[in-house]
C-alpha cells in the first residue's frame, strides 16, 4: 500500500507520516522505519535509535491535543502496558490513549467505564453498540469518535457502509426497525434526556429489549456524551490510520 | 426538628420517612427507629428487629429508579465499603451510590471518575467546581443533580442562596466576573462543545485560569453531561434529605 | 432559628439580613431590629429611629432590581396599601412588589392580572396554578419565579418537595397523570404556542379538564411569559426568605 | 371601495361580510347594512331591524376565538363602553376586545396594561412602540399581533411598506440604526430573556435611550409575549379590515 | 388610485416613486410618466427622452440588492426577453428579475427550474403551490418571498387574506385538513428534512396525494430554501406593488 | 482490487456488487461482468447478454430512491448524453443523474444551476467550492450529499482526510483561517440567512474575498440546501464508490 500512496496523495500522506512521527516523538516512543499501520508500533525493549530525516521540523504537524502530551516514560506502568496492549491488536495507537493519558486518574476511569459497557456480555451486539457511539457522536458533531468509532463499526459490523450512513442519518441506514428504534431511544438521551418517558421504554420492549438492554443503549449513548465533549473540549485529532480502516478487504 | 415536621406537612414528612424505609427496606438495610438526618443510617452489626409499623405496605412510595435496587447483602464488598463511607460523613446514602450500584463496574468507574475530578487538588475550589455541576445540570434540567450537588454547593459555600441562583440563571448569582466566565464555558461544552474556539480558551486565561484549571472545567462539564443523562434515563430521585441540607445554619 | 444561624451561615446570613436592611432604607421604610421573617415589616406608625449600626455603608448589597426603588412615601396610596397588606400575611413584602412600583400603572395592571387568574374560583387549585407558575418559569429560567413562586407552590401543596422537582423536571414529580399533561399543554404555550392544535385541547379534556379549566391554565403560562420577561429584564432579585419557606414545618 | 371588492374578489369579500355579520349577530348587535369599514359599527340606541339575508345560514363563518362570545348586553357597563370607544376611533371593534370579554376581569387589566405601555408619554414614538409590537410578535408566530398591529404601525408610520418588513426580518427594514438597536434587544427580552447582560443595556445607551427607554422597549416585548401566547391559545382571529388598513392612502 | 395615494401616504408613495424610478434608471430603462401599476414597464422601441423631474437626487433610496444590477442593454436577450414578458403580465418588473441577473447562467437555472415546479401540470393547484412557497418562507423569514408570493398567492386564491394568514400560522388559515397536512410536510422538508420517515408520506397519501404530488410539495420546499436564502444573501427587497396587490378587487 | 474485497468484506461487497446490478438493470442499461470501478458502465452499443446469475432475485437490494427509476431508453437524448459523459469521467453514474432523471425538467435546471456554481471561474478553488458543499451538507445531515461530495473533495484537495474533518467540524479542520471565515458564512446562510447583516461581509472582505467570491460562497450554500432538501426527500443512496473514492493513492 506504501508504494501505492506515494503516487496519488503524495502530499496528504507525507504530512499523515510526518505527523505520527511527531506524535509518537512527542511521547518519547522509538521509531521503526516501517509506514502504514505497523508505523506507530511502540518498539518494546528497542535501543531507539532515530533516523536523521526525523530529526527534520515538523512545526506545521496537527496537534493531536490542545494539551501536551506526556512522555512515554513518565506515564505509570498501568497505562503504559494498556497502550502496548491496543498497539498489539491495532498496529497503533489510538490518540484518545496518547492524549487522555495527561490526566492518568481520568484515562483510568474512562477506560474503565468504556471497558464496563462496551466489552460486557449484553443483549446488544457490539456493532450495535458501536452504532449507537456512531449516532450519538454524529448528533454532537464530535470527530474524533465518528472517525475512530466509525472505523470499528465498520469492522465489527463487516461492513464498509454502515458507518457513513450512522453518522449522517440512521433513519436511512442499512439497518433493521429494531436498530432504527434503538438509535431513537439513543439519541433521545444523547439530545433530551429530560423528555424521556414510560412510552419511550414502552417502545423499545416492543421490540424486544430486556431493560437491561435500555440501560447499555442509554448508558453508552450517556457515556459518549461526555466522550463527545472530552474530545471537543481537547481538541483530540482522530488517526489518520481510522478514516480508512474497514474500508477494504483484508488480505488474504 | 422531628417534632415540628410532624405538625405542618405532616403528610410530606410522613411521606418522605415512609420512602426512605421503603428505599432502605428495599436494598435489606436494618432501621432504627430515629429520624430525620439520621434515619437512612445503615447500622452496621445490628442485629435489625423492625418495629410492626414499618411492616405496613408501601405501595405509594415513589421509585428512587426505574431499575431493581440490589440489596446490600448481594452487593460486592468495595461498593459496601463506599455506601458506609459516605453514610458516615452524610448521615445518609445519596440515592445516586443506592440505584448505580445495580451494575458495579459502571459503579466503580463513575465513582473513580467523579472522585478524579471533584477531590484532586486543583486551581477550582469545591465550592467553584460544584457551580459548574449545578449550573450544567440546571441546562440539561436534571432534578438530581440539582437537587443533590445544590445541597453540596450550599454547604461548600457556605451560602443558602447560591444553588438556587446558579441552577436558574448563573448570570444573576452572587459571583464574580471570573466564576460567570468559567460557567460561559462551561455551559458551552455541556450545550455546544463542538463551537468551542480559540477564543473561548482565551477569554479564560485572561481570567486567570490555568490550562489545567480549563481542563477542570471542561471536564466536569463532560462528567455530568454523563451523569446527568444516567439520572434521567434510570430515574434517579434525589434524597428527601438534600432539598434541606445546607438552608439552615448547623447546630450549635 | 435566629441564634442557629449565626453559628452555621453566618456570613450568608449576615449578608442577607445587610441586603434587607439595605433595601427597606432605599425605599424609606422604618426598620425594627428584628431579624428573620419578621424583618422586612412597615412598622405602621412607628417613629422609626434607626440604630446606629444601620448607617452603616453596605454598597455590596446587591440591588433586587436594575432600576431604583421608590421611596415609600412616594408611593401612591393605593400600592402602599398593597404592600402592607401582603407583609401582614407572608411577614415581608416580596420583591415583585418593591421593584415594579417604579411604573405604579404598570404595577396595578401587573397585580390586578395576577389577581384576576390566581384568585379566581376555578376548576384548577391554587396549588395547580402555581405548578403551572414554577413549571413555566423553570423553561423561561426566570430566577425569581421559580424561587417565589415555588416558595407558595411548597406552601399551598405542602410539599417540600414539589418546588423543586416541577421546577426541574415536572415529568417526574410526584404529580398526577392529568396534571402532567396539564402541564404538558402550559409549556407548549410558553414555548411554542403557535403550534398549538386541536388535539392539545381535547388531550386535556380526557382528563377531564373543562375549556375554563384550560383558559385558565394557557392565561396563567401566558401572564407568566410576561412576568418572567420582566424579572429577566429588570434583575429581579427574589426575597432571601424565599428560599427556605415552606421547606420546613410551621412552629407548633 | 365596495363596489370595486364585488368585482374582484367576491367570494372573498362576501365570505367576510358573512363573517363580520355572523361576529355581530353573535355578540348581539344591530346590523346595519352598511359594509365595509362601517360595517361593524355598534349603532348606539338603533332599533336594529335586520334584514332577512342576514338570518341565512353562516356555518361557514371562521370563528375569531375558541371561546364564545358574550353578548353585548351581558358585557359590564365599563366594558361595552370601551368598545364602543374604540369603534369611535376605529370604525369597527377589533376583535381582542370581543374575544377577551369573555374573562371582563382579565380583559380590564389586559387593557389597563396595554394602555400604560402604549400610551404612555415616552423616549418612544408610538411608531417605535408598534415596531416592537410587529416584530416580536413575528418571533412568536401570532397572526392576530402581526395583522392588527401591523395595521396599526402602517398608519403610525404613514408608510405602507413597513410592517411587513418588520414582521419578516427587521434587519432588512427601512429604519434607522438605533430602531434595529431597539429590535435586537425587544426580541432577546421576547426569545431569551434570561441571557440579558449589563453589555446589552450598555448597546442601547449607547444608542442615546435613558433606562426609562429600556424599561419600554423591554416590557412592551414582555406584554406581548403575553398577549401573543392568549391569541395563540383561544385562536384569536384579526379582523379582515386590518389586513387593509394603512396600505391605501386616506380618501380627500 | 394615484390621486388618493397622492393626500394620506404621500411621503410614502413619492418614496416609493422614486425607488421605482431609480431602480429603472440603473438598470437604464426608459420611462414614462405613467405611475402606479404601470410606472416600470418597459417602452418597447421607445426612445426615452426622460423628464427633468426624473433626474433629481435619489441618494436616500433603498437599494434592492446588495449586488450592482447590470444595465438592460447588457443583459442577454434571452433574459432581457423574460423580463418583457413578465413585465407585460405584471405590469412591473419583480426584483427578482433585475437581481438575478447579476448572474445570467444562474438567472437561467433559477428560472427554469422555477418555472419546472410551479407550471407544470400538477395535482397541486396553483394557490397550493404558493402556499408552499409562502409557509416555508415565512419560516425562512425571507422578507421579499413571503411579499412577493404573498400576493400571487392572493391573486390564485382570490382571497386577500390567506397569504397574512399562511406566512404567520398556517394552523389557523382558512384552508382544508389536507392543505394543513400538506403544509405539515413542506415545513419539515424546508426545516428538518433529515426526520422524514415513511409515516410522514403516508399520512400525505392518507389525504389522498399522489406520489407525484408529494414530489411537487417537497420539491418546491427545496427550491424555496434556495430561493430564499438567496434572497436573504443579496438583500433582495421585494417591489413595493406585491404588498398591495390581491388585496383590493380588480377594477371593473 | 477486487480479489482482496472478495475475502474481508464478502458480504458487504457482494450486496454492494448486487445493488449496482440491481440498479442497472432496472434503468435497462447492459451489464458487463467487470467489478468494481468499471461495473456501472453503460456499455454503448453493447448486446448485454447477462450471466446467469444476475438474474438471481435482488429484492433486498436497498432502493436508491423513493420513486421508480426511468429505463435508459425512456429518457430524453440530452439526459442520457449527461450521463454517460459523468461515466466516462467517474467510471459510474452518480445516483444524483439516475434518480432526478425522474423529472427531466428538473433534472435539467437542478444540473444548469450546479455547474453554473461549481464549473464557474471563481475566485474559490473547486475544493473550497466541495469544503462549502460537505460542510453545509453535513450541518443539514444530508447522507448522500455527504459521501458523493465528500469523495470529490478528497480528490481535489488530494487529501484523504479532509472531507470526514470539514463535514463533523470544519473548525478543526486542517483548512486555513480564511477557509474557516468562508465556512463560517457558508454556515450562516445555510442555516440562519435572515441574520445576515453587513459584518459578516465586512469579515469575508477582511479576509480578501471580494463580493463575486462572496456571492460564490452563499449561492453554493443555497444550491445545496436545495439539494440536501432533494436527497433527504426522496431518500437519495450514495453509491457505494463513493465511500472510498479518493481516500487510496491512484495506481501507478
Amino acid at each position: 500500500m506504501g508504494n501505492q500512496r506515494r503516487v496519488y496523495h503524495r502530499s496528504a500522506v507525507t504530512d499523515a507520516d510526518n505527523m505520527n512521527r511527531s506524535v509518537l516523538r512527542q511521547i518519547g516512543m522509538p521509531m521503526s522505519d516501517r509506514r502504514g499501520v505497523e508505523r506507530n508500533k511502540i518498539e518494546q525493549g528497542q535501543s531507539g535509535g532515530r533516523r536523521t530525516e526525523e530529526l527534520m521540523a515538523t512545526t506545521n504537524t496537527p496537534a493531536i491535543s490542545r494539551y501536551p502530551l506526556r512522555k512515554l516514560e513518565d506515564l505509570p506502568e498501568d497505562i503504559r502496558a494498556r497502550m502496548l496492549e491496543v498497539q498489539e491488536k491495532a498496529g497503533f495507537i489510538p490518540n484518545v490513549f496518547l492524549t487522555l493519558a495527561h490526566r492518568p486518574d481520568e484515562f483510568r476511569a474512562f477506560f474503565a467505564y468504556h471497558d464496563a459497557l462496551m466489552l460486557r456480555d449484553s443483549g446488544l451486539s457490539k456493532a450495535e453498540r458501536e452504532m449507537i457511539v456512531v449516532a450519538t457522536s454524529g448528533a454532537n458533531d464530535c470527530l474524533y469518535c465518528i472517525v475512530a468509532h466509525g472505523a470499528i463499526l465498520r469492522i465489527y459490523a463487516k461492513n464498509p457502509l454502515l458507518a457513513d450512513q450512522v453518522a449522517a442519518n440512521y433513519r436511512k441506514a442499512d439497518i433493521s426497525a429494531r436498530q432504527k428504534a434503538m438509535l431513537d431511544f439513543a439519541l433521545k438521551v444523547a439530545l433530551r434526556s429530560v423528555e424521556l418517558v414510560d412510552a419511550d421504554y414502552e417502545r423499545l420492549r416492543d421490540h424486544g429489549f430486556t431493560d437491561e438492554d435500555i440501560w447499555d443503549i442509554g448508558a453508552i449513548a450517556a457515556f459518549f456524551a461526555l466522550s463527545n465533549r472530552m474530545a471537543n473540549l481537547i481538541g483530540m485529532r482522530p488517526n489518520d490510520e481510522f478514516h480508512l480502516l474497514g474500508r477494504l478487504p483484508r488480505k488474504a
